[in-house]
């Protein structure tokens, strides 16, 4: 049998040929499709909270499986690469190429980066959902964070937040003066307005800052994920409805260099993914919260509403703080004017079209 | 210069190996994810009407884009391939491998079609996608539909349709009697009950019947839907909130041999699209209503709420209509169970976390 060895330039240059064309047939796929996406993103919740840390799970395996491997993340949990607070600034610097985060954190450099996160008395998720895809959401936050070399696309959205978990009850808003409280985003600046003493720390340490007292009432998400951190273990009044954060929408964070580098293809595989994410995100946060709420006289929680001028008073310190950043920062202006146009429109469609809650 | 000639069945195999070695180093796909989709789709509404038409569109450009050309669906605008009312049929049949359809079309030769499209004092469509992905809903539609050959998956969901365009105002139950109306699904079983006259005709179908005469009113869809197909040229009472169809689901039916030819890649591909495409419409269809209902004085057109107790006699006949098919239909039975289970804990929630409408 003879060897078949290649020696000429031109015989290893026929068969490259041959390799190329027989591979452009088998997949037609361009040139560039091919290469790989392999990026480590980290997350800002732990991917075990349900809705709120799973989507990010959901798209990267939706995305493996699709793309047969083409495009695959790496999801690292809180604090595994940088601190939750850090992930838009090492993305920004390519530290990272891609973040799973919540941009309400950057509102201390960014004061307009909290309107795409959690509004106080602000939309139902699926209508900021609308204002991102159908009115002017996604176009004015990816040029707030063009800015900061980072493309951001929407990739969570989940209902309400309770409205926090308190040790005492709250008869007033007197009762709000002096409390030690976890609350973030621009609910935090509301109850510090209404006297009351604000941090903010990340997800993971605020059990512990419950159960040595340093904070004696705390906000974090719905129902079933807050259950999951403890909290129901130590503050026994649950508060709704959730005006601090009407809706909680989380976002892959993208370099921009990194994104642009990307093929259409990829991009378009990355938006889909993102979209279905943020669905199920919202459908899975709906699903799970009323058998939690069933549960609480089993664990001694309870449910409670906010007196109603609790509400309106909370409301009066919202148009306050408002303003007042509006008046400092013409982004936020911009985007707060945007968003309350489009939820002035969909009132009257809302209002009209579906059904009173009785039924 | 030598020409290189390969005359052993083994140099021959080696060269196939080096090729099929050099596609895998390049793209990674196992060897069937090569195998390219092309379907056409015959699309039970005109894919120009925003939200309830235009998912399709989006669902087969994003997968074309998306998969780099493996997957095309080449869609039909209705009636081009197979009529309106027999893509299910014609899917089962393998006539067409799939279709994008309203399932409540089917209720005549399925009773708990219905179900999956729309439900008189049914859920809000957010938590309707709640109970299809977390919930029950999409095994029982497999199940149901699996007799039929046929693998639906969710591709769409709306919020409520208007009431109907009447050219009469509507003041109590009477004015419904021996009205000559065109009312789809569950809902016109239910106006039938109060002693409608309906038909269900196609889309394109009703306006030429309201300009006739043969028919005194109409329901089809959504406001910004129901005046591109020209009803409030006709019919200036259009009637809130949408009792009949609180939510309106559409899906891609796929032929189940078809459905388990494809990879798994394919398969989560098209999941993932048709989750994207059925938020992308729900988020378009509540982003498009408001101004329209705005409008409606230039056009002569007054929006009106069916009175209060018109609603309750509704209702009542809504739960007659619902028993007697349960009655009659297990699979109605075990599905509208499932529906009412999901949705009664459903409210727990949600009349806890969201805001009172004032805000």
């Amino acid at each position: 049998m003879k060897t078949l060895t290649l020696n000429s330039k031109k015989q290893r240059l026929n068969i490259a040929i041959a390799v190329a064309l027989s591979a452009s047939t088998l997949i037609s796929l361009p040139a560039s499709a091919n290469e790989k996406v392999r990026w480590k993103v980290q997350a800002v919740f732990g991917t075990h909270l349900p809705a709120l840390g799973d989507p990010i799970k959901y798209v990267s395996e939706q995305i493996k499986e699709a793309s047969n491997g083409n495009i695959q993340f790496k999801i690292y949990e809180p604090g595994k690469l940088v601190p939750p607070f850090g992930i838009t600034e090492a993305v920004k610097n390519k530290q990272l190429n891609a973040g799973y985060t919540w941009l309400g954190y950057d509102q201390g450099k960014i004061p307009a980066a909290a309107l795409f996160a959690a509004v106080p008395f602000g939309m139902e998720p699926w209508a900021y959902a609308s204002w991102w895809y159908d009115g002017e959401g996604k176009k004015l936050a990816e040029k707030l964070y063009e800015k900061h070399n980072i493309h951001p696309v929407l990739c969570s959205v989940i209902g309400p937040e309770t409205a926090g978990w308190f040790k005492k009850e709250l008869k007033s808003l007197k009762d709000i003066e002096g409390l030690k409280i976890r609350f973030a985003g621009l609910g935090g600046k509301v109850m510090q307005k209404a006297g009351a003493s604000v941090t903010v720390l990340p997800g993971g340490e605020i059990f512990p800052a419950l159960e040595k007292g340093a904070i004696d009432a705390s906000e974090f998400s719905m129902p079933a994920i807050d259950q999951m951190m403890g909290f129901d273990k130590i503050a026994k009044n649950n508060y709704f409805p959730g005006w601090h954060q009407t809706f909680t929408a989380s976002h892959l964070v993208v370099n921009t260099d990194t994104w642009n580098s990307l093929t259409d293809g990829q991009r378009a595989m990355i938006d889909m993914a993102c979209t279905a994410g943020t669905f199920r995100a919202l459908t899975r946060g709906e699903a799970l919260q009323g058998s939690v709420i069933n549960g609480f006289e089993a664990k001694n929680v309870t449910a409670r509403q906010l007196p109603d001028d609790v509400l309106d008073q909370l409301k009066s310190l919202t148009d306050e703080v408002m303003s007042e950043i509006s008046a400092k920062d013409a982004d936020f202006k911009e985007i707060y004017q945007s968003q309350q146009a489009f939820a002035e429109e969909y009132k009257v469609w809302k209002s009209r079209a579906y059904l009173p809650n009785k039924y």
